[in-house]
């Protein structure tokens, strides 16, 4: 695999830019290659029969196009095609996002008890569960659908009345007083960091909020750095976007999850 | 055309259901066939040309299965999809919601102030706002884009707090105290129906709201009237669903939108 290969980052559409600016920062010396599903998202609301034979036709337009490794940056994604993933692209390096977000919560939490907040596919899935009762048998897993969280933070509505109200209505009947609530909430879908002001007024500051885009960065590091291809390349934090539909609206729109600017003609639209 | 089949009904998934609704009550003799796009919704934040694509395999899909008209029950598709469905199929009466929705709103308004309050892809699309001027060329129309009503209504939390502040952030500047507020209130999209008592809340009594699903109906009514394939047959009432994926939750969610049960075994699963 050759080191100065670009990282291909897949996600059903915007919400993984969260990912990618936590791989901006903890792989300095990378280049990035983003592919978002605009077309076809939202994924969360899709069986995953679906989502796996979307995210196979994603991952080889990467592999086609090469990319040293792929972290996929959705966490439905993760959850309905990794295994799949993983047989068809033997010799690539495919990390997920569920994986190091349990692992995470598991050392986050000191109760044991821990809330997974996730899209309602992942929910259904039940990945967060089985991963974090593999590291803890012990723990009390209680995952809550949030979808709505999902078009709030496409709409750009990430702080205010409405995202306040919605955390609410998603979150106080867990994160009400008594001592059975939860010490740690992982945020199970790369859209929700931008929302995590809303969710941390419900939760409250006792409460770890788990962001898994910051852990998975951190896996990826150290499997390159086990594999020998880490880079320090010239092309060090160059990024290509490409998506399947709306290139001015992800140019418009992703600034909120990538923290930074994105420009349009680095935008390359392509079809699956 | 064989008057004893069904009318065919295309959304992008489950909004479409209150058009489906309408046709029901206006058109007790007939039966439907309902096709929701489930896997690749939603189509308001997709150019118009993946619409429209789209569009075509979706009808195509209900002339194989014989249909005698189709109703495009989904104001993104009849915004960008229309022209080309009826190049396609010339000899099938194809009706959207969008010319019906105009007509209504310009026989409701008295000031000439018209709102449409719709999807970013309907609102950009500027089909409300040609239709609406064709017929009162000096109206003043505005287009508002209120994407998250579409999750809103999915997530079947059409009214409480959430709603209302959303609602409050959508209208609020448009139906503030003044002399210049629009007097009519399109719902230029087939999830914003269920979302009807917390719009009337912040536009006030004296607004007029106007739901394209019911003009719609009448327009199909006459239509078929017309061609002389009216049909009061055994099949009366009977509805059929297929959907691109999501059979359970099609049947789980839907009600809200039709306003009445639907069995699980009635939806059967197609793919485009």
């Amino acid at each position: 695999m050759d080191s100065a290969l670009p990282i291909g980052v897949f996600d059903s559409g915007i919400g993984g830019l969260t990912v990618l600016k936590a791989l901006l920062e903890r792989l300095p010396g990378e280049s990035f290659l983003y592919l978002g599903d605009t077309a076809r998202l939202p994924y969360g609301t899709k069986t995953a029969a679906t989502v796996e034979r979307y995210a196979l036709q994603a991952v080889q337009e990467l592999v086609r196009r090469g990319v040293k490794a792929v972290v996929i940056a959705c966490n439905t994604a993760s959850s309905a095609a990794l295994p799949a993933l993983t047989a068809a692209h033997p010799e690539l390096p495919v990390v997920g996002v569920i994986e190091p977000g349990a692992a995470a919560a598991v050392a986050a939490t000191t109760s044991g008890r821990i809330a997974v907040l996730a899209t309602e596919g992942t929910v259904r899935g039940g990945a967060y569960q089985r991963e974090i009762l593999k590291r803890l048998p012990a723990a009390q897993v209680v995952a809550v659908p949030a979808t709505l969280f999902v078009a709030l933070a496409e709409e750009g509505w990430v702080q205010g009345e409405v995202a306040e109200a919605a955390a609410r209505r998603y979150l106080a009947p867990l994160f009400g007083a008594g001592a059975q609530q939860p010490d740690t909430l992982v945020l199970g879908c790369t859209h929700f960091p931008p929302l995590a002001d809303a969710i941390r007024g419900v939760v409250g500051p006792a409460v770890q909020v788990v962001d898994s885009a910051f852990t998975s960065a951190g896996v990826l590091a150290r499997l390159l750095e086990a594999r020998g291809v880490r880079s320090s390349a010239a092309a060090a934090g160059n990024v290509g976007f490409l998506v399947t539909d709306g290139e001015e609206r992800f140019a418009r729109v992703g600034p909120v999850f990538l923290g930074r600017p994105i420009d349009q003609a680095a935008v390359v639209r392509v079809d699956l």
